[in-house]
C-alpha cells in the first residue's frame, strides 16, 4: 500500500476515480503538496499555479483518464495557462486554444497541472531544471522538466517532444520511463514545430504499463494496450555504429538488461551492425538540417541575437545541410518499413542504448541524443526503461525498440524488459 | 506596357525592382490604390492597414521577390499583424511569431499587404468575400480572399493552404492560377492545421509562369523554375469516377484545352478511369475523419456553440470515420507513387476539371472540392489553369496533375496548357 496518494499508479488512480473511491481534486491536492515540496530544488515547472491547478480537478469530468495529473511541456499550448517554448523571448506568451492533445487529455478526465521546463524550442540550450537524483547533474533535454517533474513524483505522467533524443535520453537521465510512439500515433498540432518529418509526441511515466494506460486512451487506440508475446520475447541487441560514444554505465545496463531478459525467459541474440548503419546519422542530419532551420526561420532570422547563443549556433551548425542530401534522404526514407525490419532480423524487438551514459555533470548542457536519433528518423516506437544505477549513483535506462505501427507488441515486450529487470534486483 | 505598375507580373516587377528601375514602395502604393478602390466590392481581406503596408515596403530588403506583393491567408500566423483564422471566436488574436513561410517570404524581399479572408478554420463556413467577377457569386473557399485578391489585381500572389481542395476550387471560379506544390515542398508550420497528412501550403498567381517564379524562391528549389518536357507534351486527359458532378462549363473547358494543346503541338489521349478510382474518395474520408476532428478538439468540444453551425455540422460528418479505416487507409497510402505512376500511365501530366462548373450562385455556400480531393490525398503537384469562360459569364479552370516531387515538369506543362489556351483564343 502506497504511503501517499502520489505514490499510486495513473492507472489504479483513474480505477479508484472511477470507482469513487477517491476524488481527483484529492489528489491533486496531494500532488501540489508534493510540489511545493520539491519544486524549489528541483525547477520542473515553467508555470504552476495551485489554485487554477486544484479547480481544473474539481472540474474534471468522468473518463478513462479520470484523477491521472499531467505536466504539459511548454513547447505545447494551452489556453489557459501561459506556454514560452523555452525561450526568453516568448516568457508569458498565452496561445488562444488547447494543442488538441490538450483538449483530449482534459475530455478524457486526466488533470493538466501545470507547464514543465523545455530547453529553448525543444533544443539545446538548457532551461533552469535539475535532475532529482542529484542536482548537480543535468536532468538531459529537451523534455527536462518533463523528466524532472515525473521523476520527483509531481505528477503522474508528463507530455515530451522528440525530434532526435529528447524524450529517451532525459528519461534514462531520470531514471523514468520515456514512450516515443510510431510516429504520428498521438496528434502534434498546437506544438511548437522544429522538423515535419522527426517530430514526435510522446509521454513519460513511471513504468511502462501507465505508459501503455495513457498511450491507449489518448491515441484512442485500446488495441495498444493489448499488445501479446507469442512464445519467448525474442530480443535483438543492437549496439549501432556508435558502440564507442557508450559508456560503462550503459554498457553495463545493457548487459544487465540481456541477462534479465533470459532469466524471466526470452532470448536475446546479438544482431549484426549493418554497414549501412553509420549512414543514417547523415540522413538525420540532412532531412533536421533543411527542416529545422526552415521551421525556425523567424526565430533565426527575425530575433537573432534574443535567442540564446547555444540555439542560433545549434541552428547554425543544423543549417549546413542542403537541398539536394534533404532530397535524397527523404527517398531512401521513403522505404522504412523495409529497412526496420531488415534490421529487426526476425526479433520482437531491439534492446539497444537510450544514452551514452549516466547523466553528465553540470547544468549547462543536456547530453548527447547519438542514440536516439535514428530510432527517430525511422519512426519506429521507441522505450527508455529504467535499468538500474551506474557507479556515479545516476539511473541509467536501455532502449527498447519495434517496429512502426507495433506498439502494442513493443510496449509488451518494454513491460516484460521492466518487470525482468525488477526480478532480477529483488 | 501594362497601364498601371499593378499590371506587372511578379517576376517583372521583382526584375525591375532589382535593377533599381522600381522602387519596392511605389509597388506597394500602386496595389494599396487598387486595394482601396476594389476591396469595398470584393471584400478579400481580414486585415489591411494601408501604412503599415508601405512601411514594410520602404524597409523590405533586395532579394529575389524585392517588391513582390502578397496577401497572406488569415490561417497563417503573423507577428504583426492580427490571425483570425477565419472564425470570430479567434477574432483579433495576436501570434507571437510569423510562420515560416511569412518570415522567409520577407527576408526574400516580398511584401506583404494583408491578411487575406479564409473560411471558418479553412473549412467550409464562408467569410464576407465575393466573387470579383460576380459578387453574387462565391469566390469558392476555403481561401476565398487569396483567389478574389489575386482575381482583382490587389496582390501578385496569395498563399492558399488546401487540405481538400481549397487552392485549386477557388482559383477555377476566381479565374486565377492555384498551385498546390507536391506534399512538403513549402513549410507549412504556423498555419493552423487540420490534418497533418493532407495539408497543403500553396500559391495563387495570375500566371503559371509567377507561381513557378515564386516556389522556386520560397520553396529554395531553383530547379522548380527549370523543367522541360522532352519532345511533344504527352497529357492524359482523366475524367475520374465523379464525371456526372461535371457541368457544361467544366466539360467545355476540358475539350477546349484538349484542342488547344493538340494545336499547341501536344498530344492528348484519354486514359481509362480505373474500377479502384472511387476508393480514393473513401480513403480521403477516413484520412480527414479521423485526423481532423481530432486535430480541432479544442475548438470541437472546448468551444461548442461559439464556433459556427456550419464548421460544427462539418466537423460532426467528418467524424463518422473510424480508426480502422484511417489505419487502413494510411497502409494503402504508402504505395502513393505507384499509385500516381499508375494513373498517369507513361504521361507527363493529366488533364482533369478543377472543379464541377462555375463559381455557384450565392455566399452561403463556396462549392464542392469533388474534383480535388484525390489530387490532395496523392500528394501530388496540380494546377487549376484558367481555361475560359462558361454560360454564366463566370470563369472556367483545367486541372493539370503531375507526378510526386516531379513540380519542375508539372509547371512546365501547366505553362504550355496556359500558352496552348492564349494562343486558341487569339
Amino acid at each position: 500500500m502506497p504511503s501517499s496518494l502520489t505514490e499510486l499508479s495513473a492507472r489504479e488512480t483513474a480505477a479508484r476515480v472511477a470507482g469513487n473511491a477517491l476524488a481527483a481534486e484529492a489528489v491533486a491536492a496531494a500532488f501540489a503538496e508534493r510540489i511545493a515540496a520539491v519544486e524549489p530544488a528541483v525547477q520542473a515547472f515553467a508555470y504552476f499555479d495551485r489554485d487554477r491547478a486544484l479547480a481544473e480537478a474539481l472540474a474534471s469530468p468522468a473518463g478513462p483518464l479520470a484523477g491521472v495529473t499531467f505536466g504539459v511541456k511548454d513547447v505545447i499550448d494551452t489556453a489557459d495557462m501561459p506556454t514560452g517554448y523555452g525561450s526568453a523571448v516568448y516568457e508569458g506568451y498565452q496561445p488562444a486554444w488547447d494543442a488538441p492533445i490538450v483538449a483530449l487529455t482534459r475530455q478524457l478526465g486526466g488533470v493538466v497541472l501545470g507547464k514543465t521546463v523545455s530547453t529553448e524550442f525543444a533544443m539545446s540550450s538548457p532551461g533552469k531544471t535539475r535532475n532529482p537524483h542529484n542536482p548537480d547533474h543535468t536532468p538531459g533535454g529537451s523534455s527536462s522538466g518533463s523528466c524532472a517533474a515525473v521523476a520527483a513524483g509531481m505528477v503522474h505522467v508528463a507530455f515530451g517532444t522528440q525530434t532526435a533524443g529528447s524524450i529517451l535520453r532525459p528519461a534514462s537521465y531520470c531514471g523514468v520511463v520515456g514512450y516515443k510512439p510510431s510516429f504520428g500515433t498521438l496528434n502534434r498540432a498546437g506544438i511548437k514545430p522544429l522538423s515535419d518529418s522527426l517530430d514526435h509526441l510522446g509521454v513519460i511515466t513511471r513504468d511502462v504499463r501507465d505508459a501503455t494506460f495513457v498511450t491507449a486512451a489518448l491515441a484512442e487506440r485500446p488495441a495498444v494496450a493489448e499488445g501479446t508475446i507469442n512464445g519467448p520475447l525474442r530480443v535483438g541487441l543492437f549496439r549501432t555504429s556508435r558502440w564507442a560514444s557508450s559508456e560503462p554505465a550503459t554498457r553495463a545496463a545493457l548487459d544487465r538488461t540481456a541477462t534479465a531478459i533470459e532469466a524471466a525467459g526470452g532470448t536475446v541474440r546479438e544482431l549484426p551492425v549493418p554497414d549501412s548503419f553509420e549512414g543514417f546519422f547523415a540522413l538525420f542530419d540532412a532531412v533536421m538540417g533543411w527542416e529545422t532551420p526552415h521551421t525556425l526561420a523567424y526565430e533565426r532570422r527575425g530575433l537573432g541575437e534574443r535567442i540564446s547563443p547555444i540555439t542560433l549556433g545549434f541552428i547554425e551548425t543544423l543549417a549546413k545541410a542542403t537541398r539536394d542530401q534533404y532530397d535524397a534522404a527523404l527517398a531512401v526514407l521513403k522505404h522504412r518499413d523495409a529497412i526496420v525490419e531488415e534490421l529487426l532480423d526476425g526479433c520482437d524487438v531491439l534492446i539497444t542504448p537510450a544514452a551514452p551514459g549516466e547523466a553528465p555533470a553540470g547544468l549547462g548542457a543536456t547530453g548527447d541524443p547519438v542514440f536516439n536519433k535514428v530510432w527517430t528518423l525511422l519512426h519506429v516506437p521507441a522505450l527508455s526503461v529504467p535499468a538500474g544505477v551506474g557507479p556515479g549513483g545516476l539511473p541509467v535506462g536501455v532502449q527498447v525498440v519495434g517496429r512502426i505501427g507495433d506498439d502494442a507488441r513493443t510496449l509488451a515486450a518494454a513491460a516484460f524488459v521492466e518487470d525482468a529487470l525488477k526480478a532480477l534486483r529483488s
